[in-house]
């Protein structure tokens, strides 16, 4: 069930001229609402403002958009306030034709969907991915934004979709390692923890950035570099971030099996102390 | 102004669920109509149903397709029948998540816009162009596609707006000529006509397909090859191909000027024969 609002009133539908729905010109946040509050907004109004930025639009003001999304979270009456939030930040109506003005103004839309929340056996033994066969192009002019360009992502995820896995992890089209479907990954070899390096293609998550944070915080390093495929199936543990379930250890990825995840289960008390609830194994 | 139709009836707006708007997944063809007729709409057709199947979308019946189109062309009151139609295949409505049915089912939206002809001078002299600073990613999944991921198309086009360029020209991250914001380039060397190669990025244009069709009927092979920056500027004429235009010779690109279009104006010649009544210089 989806609840859609536009300028803090309930909305259902978008003009078929506007530049989201044309050439996919905008951006999005996906936020965890946990009793009724947006979690890591400030770093979801920081992604937003330098997507904005790097794309030339208007950076829509986070106070306004603040208090529309506790609208929408009262009036779309999930309860308790355990929800995601979808904020579209869309370039809007336009003539046909590729270009816009310089800067865009934009139109924001905010969806509020009912979630469940990750079975807790997930946390404790781990989730099934596979490699998709799906690449990421290289190089890409929006890397590490949360674009509404998604095709490779819509793709990929398909791909897991119809073999069962929980996520797909993607390659670009060197075979480096770069993120799952929808979450980020981090893998750890002798107690050393690593994420790629998000600068050629791929999404630099909220969830990620957090971890990266709280991790600094307890005096751990992450090093944002290039994985390659084989170091991710030599790693000790991999786990993924994500905006709404946070850390969860991969058990599996193909034929690869990780039973143990002791550095991922104290990333996870870590983050948990910092406010990600779900974390706790 | 614009005219939109789904399902043979007047449309405005799409649903904020729908996936083209959530993802931008889905594709589109954006047609000549000419005394009241599509141009090329097999050619069209041909690639959208390439489109279709790359991307796991049921293949739209280009009969009923054609009915409406038709139907939109009278209603849009565009006359004497010139015009674009924009024909948009969207993945529809579904819940939240990347991942979609396979195959999925495919809603059509048609929208008919007034066009105004490209001025005579410019078919003669040529047009102005520029190197755009955006460059297309590497690799795509997508590569040759319209799809409705156009973000790098539009942040391109955006550029040359700002600069008042007729076209920008994108290069690849590696620097190879790929194709114009919104058409084709072919470059003329020694009397040897090339076109980029198209595996790794950039989209098939229709016109360059008639292009290279109607030369070939002529005796004359185009080569699809890769074409380095250097190339680009040390060929001896440019050419622009686009279903709405047809055939345009580049007249600057940057600070490199061609004054002369002889194969060109030839290719034009052929081009009007073949039905694409623009090209008379």
């Amino acid at each position: 069930m989806s609840h859609w609002f536009h300028d803090g009133k309930p909305a259902s539908v978008v003009p078929l001229d506007d530049r989201a729905f044309q050439y996919g010109d905008g951006l999005f946040e996906t936020i965890a609402i946990r009793n009724g509050e947006p979690r890591l907004w400030r770093y979801h109004m920081d992604r937003l403002a330098a997507g904005c930025e790097r794309l030339r639009i208007a950076v829509p003001d986070a106070q306004p958009l603040r208090k529309q999304l506790g609208v929408a979270v009262t009036e779309s009456g999930e309860i308790p306030g355990y929800c995601a939030a979808k904020i579209i930040v869309s370039c809007g109506v336009s003539a046909r034709g590729y270009a816009r003005e310089n800067p865009t103004a934009a139109n924001t839309y905010i969806g509020i969907f009912a979630t469940r929340p990750v079975a807790a056996e997930l946390y404790r033994d781990g989730v099934e991915t596979r490699v998709c066969e799906t690449k990421l192009a290289l190089f890409s002019a929006t890397a590490g934004l949360k674009t509404l360009n998604r095709l490779e992502q819509v793709l990929a995820r398909s791909e897991c979709h119809a073999h069962g896995a929980f996520e797909g992890l993607t390659l670009d089209a060197g075979d480096q390692l770069i993120c799952g479907t929808m979450s980020n990954v981090f893998i750890v070899s002798n107690e050393a923890i690593s994420t790629p390096s998000l600068h050629r293609c791929g999404v630099e998550g909220v969830m990620r950035r957090h971890t990266i944070d709280t991790l600094a915080a307890n005096d751990i390093t992450v090093e944002c570099r290039d994985i390659g495929k084989d170091e991710l199936f030599q790693s000790d543990e991999v786990f993924l971030t994500n905006s709404q379930f946070g850390v969860l250890p991969v058990r599996r990825c193909g034929d690869k099996v990780w039973r143990q995840h002791p550095v991922t289960q104290k990333v996870m008390a870590m983050m948990a102390r910092n406010g990600v609830v779900e974390c706790v194994a």
